[in-house]
């Protein structure tokens, strides 16, 4: 049995986002791309094969190697296939193996189609829909890309089963972020009562977070497919935090773990920006702690340059000017240039932290 | 004064393409674009501005550097500059200069605008409209790339003065390429009527040859932008014999020459497919001659193999087969696929040539 539901994106393109129950379901599914297929995964994905297909990349794992040395390695292996442009690039596992994928899907002849699976939870929530291929280019995360949407994506909770727990903890923190940018309070709600189900990853629990999760996230892409109208930037609340703590942490940090730490940032800055209420922000701390993650991390007051010359090298620094996106209420972001100051306090003095 | 028109693309995109008959309109037009801008240049072009603007990129020249390694230079540079995706990238140049820059403009936080100005014949009547941004890999020509059309491309003949006469010579190999893919034989007469004023370079000639040139283009992109429905296609007329004769020839041939003579081969082909009548090809022939192409070349029977590789490698192989274009008329072009005994022939034995 399967669901599923169709995104429309710029230009008349379309994903079709296929929720499977089974990894039977999504085998039989996969079966059907023919033979003119190019697989990649990465050391860990290529465990949920036992046996590996023909026209295979296999990518050493971690943002470390999100660089065009292995996006060269996967168009090779589709030179080598002598692969054409009505041939389909299949991109297996986590975040970074989706968004190299389809980096090479979009640049491989100009375009090849292409078909996601995410296998981490955080890649399922986030990078599989949207049409946002990338690699990271001297330390910033990102910056090269194209807006290439996948054809399909297939996501299968059957996947998470294995997800070590850092990985699935990870993903949490983007479904967080998802909950306050949504108008209603269905995904926010569900965090709340179904808090034990989901963390011990009840099948049921999962597919519905899934869905909610993803139709948020849906709802922005589509209103502005291509960032072009300041409506999918919102999807970047807590990322210009989040973004420079992964680069001032060389990338150690989960990805999810940095936003839900951003998420809190944003919410304290925009509290006191005078744009957040109190009310909310509180809220925002306390659904990020009940799911366990550190918001009371602070940047050491040495590297506060190093955090800031990462902002300013963040994606949404428009003509000069770095703009943060902050809530006004659930579901309702704004785009704010930031006092310095208050940037400043809130990552080295972590206001509001429990123990401060 | 200038004159212009505008493409219509794919997903509500354009093209302006302005005429500017002196480089005082050029330099005009160029200052429009404000101060957020990287200028892309290689060490040809350069030598057409006294002072440099500030944010450019010098690149070394030629075909033999149209490579990742290019691109990432622009890239940098870009980042350097604290660029933000309201930025404008300008590529000054020819072919690789333009193809490289459009690449780098379109990847470059996902997509920032895109300004050519092409200062070769070539790129003026074939790189620098239709939003095909590309670099060479692994020997294969232009198998990276993107849709990526300019907003703004600027042409103007007085960039011409000074091109060297075998760049100029090259151009006029796409230029006759028009002229068949054309269903008017406007361009096809005045090539015929205009050869010594043409050749001289005169001004006049010259635009005249390049808004007709860029009409024939303009209709085949703007019927098929993104080389989906078979239309686009006939542009690669002649592409599939050049590219693999580039292939196997390191690049040294000329591009435009690489056409001229592929150009006839496809001629010959057609015609020995029972596609081409005997007088379309003598016609096509020549037009070549009287443009002084040298269409006796023949590849070596020991190097065949390598150029039956090479034509594998092109991007027309769709699903293991190659499909030439073959003109069944003036602007009459068709996709098929031919015997190999038959392109055999028409390249190690050039038949039709003049002292055979």
């Amino acid at each position: 049995m399967a669901s599923s539901f169709t995104l429309s994106l710029a230009g008349g393109k379309t994903t079709d986002v296929f929720f499977l129950d089974s990894i039977k379901a999504l085998s039989d599914k996969l079966s059907g791309y023919g033979r003119r297929v190019l697989w990649v995964f990465d050391s860990n994905s290529r465990n949920l094969f036992t046996s590996l297909p023909a026209n295979c990349v296999i990518l050493p794992s971690g943002e470390h190697f999100k660089n065009w040395s292995s996006v060269e390695r996967i168009i090779s292996a589709a030179l080598d296939a002598h692969l054409a442009r009505d041939s389909v690039f299949i991109g297996f596992g986590g975040g970074v193996v989706c968004d190299m994928t389809a980096l090479a899907a979009s640049l491989y002849m100009r375009g090849c189609s292409l078909v996601l699976v995410p296998t981490s939870l955080l890649c399922m929530v986030d990078a599989s829909i949207g049409g946002k291929s990338a690699i990271d280019f001297k330390g910033a995360k990102n910056l090269v890309g194209t807006f290439y949407p996948a054809k399909d994506v297939l996501i299968s909770a059957a996947c998470l089963r294995t997800l070590p727990e850092a990985e699935y903890h990870s993903g949490l923190g983007e479904v967080i972020k998802h909950a306050f940018l949504s108008s209603d309070d269905e995904l926010y709600s569900f965090l709340c009562s179904s808090h034990d189900s989901i963390v011990s990853r009840d099948r049921e629990a999962l597919t519905r977070m899934l869905e909610l999760s993803l139709k948020v996230k849906a709802e922005y892409i589509q209103r502005d497919p291509e960032e072009r109208k300041g409506i999918r930037q919102a999807l970047n609340l807590a990322h210009t935090f989040a973004h420079a703590l992964e680069s001032i942490d060389n990338f150690n940090v989960k990805h999810g773990v940095a936003v839900a730490w951003g998420l809190s940032r944003a919410a304290w800055c925009g509290y006191a920006a005078g744009v957040t209420s109190a009310e909310l922000r509180d809220r925002i701390d306390a659904l990020l702690r009940l799911y366990d993650f550190d918001i009371d991390r602070r940047i050491e007051r040495g590297r506060w340059l190093d955090f800031q010359a990462a902002v300013a090298k963040d994606k949404k620094n428009l003509s000069g000017t770095v703009r943060f996106v902050l809530l006004e209420d659930m579901g309702v972001p704004v785009l704010r240039e930031l006092d310095s100051e208050i940037v400043k306090i809130a990552v080295i003095s972590a206001p509001g932290r429990k123990n401060g």
